[in-house]
């Protein structure tokens, strides 16, 4: 829940024309928006509401989370058809509810209307940032170390699952599923944002870059090698992978695809100068190094006998293989 | 064009997790999301994209206008349909760009995706206004005296006049219209938010309460009068029409009726204690006396004659008719 504190910050509340709101005056404010629209980035029959809800505060909260902040103040833009029951807007409003909930975040403000196609879910959040903690995507050197926080995939199993049949429509449904699956299908419907890791790395100084994997892991890393001006080589046999994903069955692909290219995992995706490894090594943080960075602006994916593939945004090249410099063998 | 001083505050663009920004220490922070969807909000039949994307970014501002701030920073996240051509998105935001521009507001992020079904806009607008001079929907008192900026009814009667055919689709349509339909249409696309009128009304301390004219003045005089616990008089005799509204032809109901209800005038409705009159009157802004603040809820609609009628959101009631102490005759 809210903090007394966090409340007082917002003196007035829903229902002005603007939402107003007191921040530090130390901090730097951070701010960002993404939209969700029914059949292209969700599907009513695969996600009920409350996570819906859930999900929509989370994307935004991780998104805060890769910068180091804390995630202070939401607004929530609705287009809402008129096959959603009012109790449906309430069961989306309770899951994301929960979700800021849980990180102290209040709900300041924004906008229902009517859509005639399907539902539309705009979400802004502000936070707060240390001014000199503010991690970017673009401060990667050669030589840092490439880490991820969890497990990598299982959303995007997850949502094969439940695609297939195989999985359960959110929770609490009479249908029958295996544990593993469950665990996989929770991952994608209620992917947990991590603020708290993302203020640590920020805090102290460890990360030099930070990204949250969104798109999937061989696309963040592309975005943060080139706005790092950097590559990278990942390390295949390194990519956490959790025990149900590599248990679940009913799946297309390998365990390692999900990984490179599922996406909407919400785990951070960072790099440490290796002279900050030893505190990051203190810091009890459920992360594991993946990779390295390096000066050749190209991504590769290092298999256990350390030979490498190209590392594209979509996954890894499977017909090419090529040498550590570079060179196509 | 942005000033230097605003781009400076943005010290991290456009491309990463979230913008960082530096906000004043001394400031209270405004923020505003709306959302238009085709179909709903707009019709791309009645509009261009240029215009479109000026008046996306009008409504936005206009909030902060209405609480007395200055916008500042603004996020887009644009859901768009494959049928819109680059060119037609380049439109959008060359529209959005000469409508923020003008008020040195600056685009630091936001979102694109794809939408199946129509094309879906949100913005989302942070503002600044002086903490002790954030101007709220709720300071009426009984007594003071409402006011409006510019004239009523043009928007709405532009909208009709697009509608039926009788004017242009954007600008530069080589069909041929009247000057006087012409600038009622330019109303309707392009509206000018009232933001140094906003702020030279908050930084005076003349504005008792203060809201956008959105929805129509009815809907919006009630929503000003909810909040404030307090009821109205408006003089019918008073509201002021532009002579554009006066002389067009074609349109199906009284200029009167779209100033009460057609909405999308963005102009701004405030009240002003009588002991400050005086100073209002020095400021030399285009403002109105329509009619004053009372103390019983109710609003009524005040004729030539001296009658006065129920005034509901939807626009005046014509078969009723009260006198001025509420009792219907």
């Amino acid at each position: 829940m809210a903090s007394l504190r966090d409340v007082k910050r917002a003196p007035i509340g829903i229902g002005d024309d603007a939402a107003a709101l007191l921040c530090s005056p130390s901090a730097t404010l951070l701010v960002t928006t993404d939209m969700l629209i029914e059949g292209v980035h969700f599907d009513l029959t695969t996600t009920d509401l409350t996570s819906l809800g859930w999900k929509a505060a989370a994307v935004n909260l991780s998104d805060i989370a890769a910068m180091g902040g804390v995630p202070r103040f939401c607004l929530t833009a609705l287009g809402i058809p008129r096959i959603l029951t009012v109790e449906q807007v309430g069961d989306f409003y309770r899951g994301f509810n929960a979700c800021i909930g849980k990180h102290g975040t209040v709900l300041v403000g924004g906008d229902t209307c009517s859509s005639r196609k399907g539902l539309v879910i705009s979400v802004t959040v502000l936070g707060e940032a240390d001014k000199k903690h503010v991690v970017t995507r673009s401060g990667s050197r050669p030589g840092d170390l490439l880490y991820v926080t969890g497990t990598l995939g299982d959303s995007g199993a997850g949502l094969e699952l439940l695609k297939s049949g195989s999985g359960v429509k959110g929770q609490g449904s009479g249908k029958k599923t295996n544990t593993g699956s469950s665990k996989l299908i929770e991952k994608h419907l209620r992917p947990v944002p991590r603020v708290a890791e993302g203020r640590k790395l920020a805090l102290s100084g460890v990360a030099s870059a930070m990204i949250d994997v969104s798109d999937g892991l061989s696309s963040d890393l592309g975005h943060l090698c080139a706005q790092s001006g950097v590559g990278a080589e990942v390390f295949a046999g390194q990519i956490p992978l959790s025990k149900e994903l590599r248990s679940a069955k009913g799946l297309k692909r390998q365990p390692l695809i999900y990984a490179l290219s599922g996406g909407e995992d919400y785990e951070l995706l960072f790099t440490v100068p290796r002279e900050k490894v030893k505190k990051l090594n203190t810091m009890r943080m459920s992360a594991t190094q993946i990779g390295i960075v390096t000066r050749a602006r190209t991504m590769l994916l290092i298999d256990e006998r350390g030979q490498g593939r190209p590392l594209t945004a979509t996954g890894y090249d499977h017909f090419r293989s090529v040498d550590r410099r570079g060179s196509v063998r």
